[in-house]
């Protein structure tokens, strides 16, 4: 958005370097987003084929350094579609230095839990982690990100924020502000207790693609509760991403990839043993 | 973060342009931060002395196009440090867009409450927002955004990425997962009841400037909640930005920054009046 420099009603003139950075910016904030050469040749007041040639480079660029991809699509509606990505080798990096930060001791908790939420709560963290897991959804039509309230809420908006689609947060009260709710059971974790989560009616449009994600998975019930409510709305899971996984809890099968794996948590002596999810597998 | 170019050992060898897109890419995805221009010399294998020239197109085209403000600490630790901005007409656009859909009569709730989910969970929408707050603070230095569970974490999140701070999640219920926490009494809102909320201990570090931003503003003890909290953890209040507040509700005096102002619920009649808050003031 550089609508600024229309003020007075002048249209932006930028030499070429200059136009390559805006446009640059354009599209690192407009991810998954087509945009037509016109619109940045009118913008810029520039021709169509300078603004190809802009984009040729800025392409090569951001596919040799791993920012991402840049498609064309030719024909009248065409345009240009910028796709963030990462690589193996930088993804790899981020989730080996989580995996470190977690299996500090001094994260467990009394009963067996971790503290996690100063990492779901650093913006180049949760930028990086966002990342990460749409890169491993790429390719798949996503409408809206899913999660349950609050601690899944940073890393709905981090993922969704790569995917430039809504987040959708499922609750586990009823709150006025939310309108009226559509409600499915669960059975929260490892107490076998069946409880309700309720989804505000207008949040969701019916037949979406969705992608749930979750700080940290023990039993799944969340997770198959989140499931439930899909159906409710028509729509479709396309996949399950998760923080971590707590590897030693028994569940029933599902698929999901996660980022990180609690392999051990031994209160007693202060130890907890991560190792890497299976998202690279 | 371009890491992957060193596959293969290999340094980063790029041209100009490319150069000043991987750049631009790199300074717009680490606000507020220094970096070197040897960081960058190193990393695509050039003269400090062409990154220099980088970085001066560069300022030029993101302070021209107001994407914000490149800045230049000279001396030994020095290197330059991103600043992101929006102009005045910028927000004014968003704000008044906000207004209109804001404005919409289907978002009247019973109880006179008004549905901001869907707009409080669109990336594009609190990427501006956040951008805009961020802005209204600038120039003051903040180490922290707080909000309050669950409808504050988007905005705090959009503050914070902008920021490139950490947020800090006050509670409303006690969770285990949070480890040792600080509690304070407050009146919430229009009912006058006295209830507690709740921070972790290890959330927010002794000493901190912090701002604190929520989704709605009405009788301002949620506000007030928070700020005690402050105390407790021996932290200072920079400011405080709401998304909307209303307009009609009493409140004790405070300072506050507003995106929006509800002025005006007729539940009977179905219509809502919104106007633009004090953030331009």
């Amino acid at each position: 958005m550089t609508k600024n420099r229309y003020e007075n009603g002048e249209i932006m003139k930028l030499r070429r370097s200059e136009r390559m950075v805006v446009i640059s910016n354009y599209l690192i904030n407009n991810p998954y987003k087509l945009t037509s050469l016109n619109t940045f040749a009118e913008k810029y007041e520039a021709a169509k084929s300078s603004i190809s040639e802009d984009i040729a480079i800025i392409k090569k660029a951001f596919e040799e350094s791993g920012i991402g991809e840049i498609e064309t699509v030719t024909g009248a509606s065409g345009g240009v579609i910028f796709t963030p990505g990462i690589s193996d080798e930088e993804a790899k990096a981020v989730i080996e230095e989580l995996r470190d930060r977690l299996s500090e001791s001094n994260r467990i908790l009394p009963g067996g839990y971790i503290y996690l939420s100063d990492l779901l709560s650093t913006p180049k963290i949760l930028q990086s982690v966002g990342r990460i897991i749409a890169n491993a959804f790429k390719g798949n039509k996503i409408d809206a990100v899913m999660t349950v309230a609050t601690k899944g809420v940073p890393l709905a908006n981090a993922v969704a924020n790569i995917l430039n689609v809504p987040f959708v947060i499922v609750r586990r009260d009823l709150k006025i502000t939310e309108g009226s709710t559509v409600s499915v059971n669960y059975a929260s974790g490892s107490s076998d207790r069946i409880e309700k989560m309720f989804l505000s009616k207008r949040s969701l449009k019916p037949n979406s693609r969705v992608l749930i994600v979750d700080d940290f998975l023990k039993g799944g019930g969340t997770i198959s509760g989140m499931v439930s409510l899909l159906k409710e709305f028509d729509s479709t899971l396309v996949g399950v991403a998760v923080f971590a996984e707590n590897a030693q809890e028994k569940r029933d099968r599902m698929t999901y990839k996660s980022l990180l794996k609690v392999s051990e948590i031994d209160v007693k002596n202060n130890h907890v043993k991560v190792e890497i999810g299976n998202i690279f597998d």
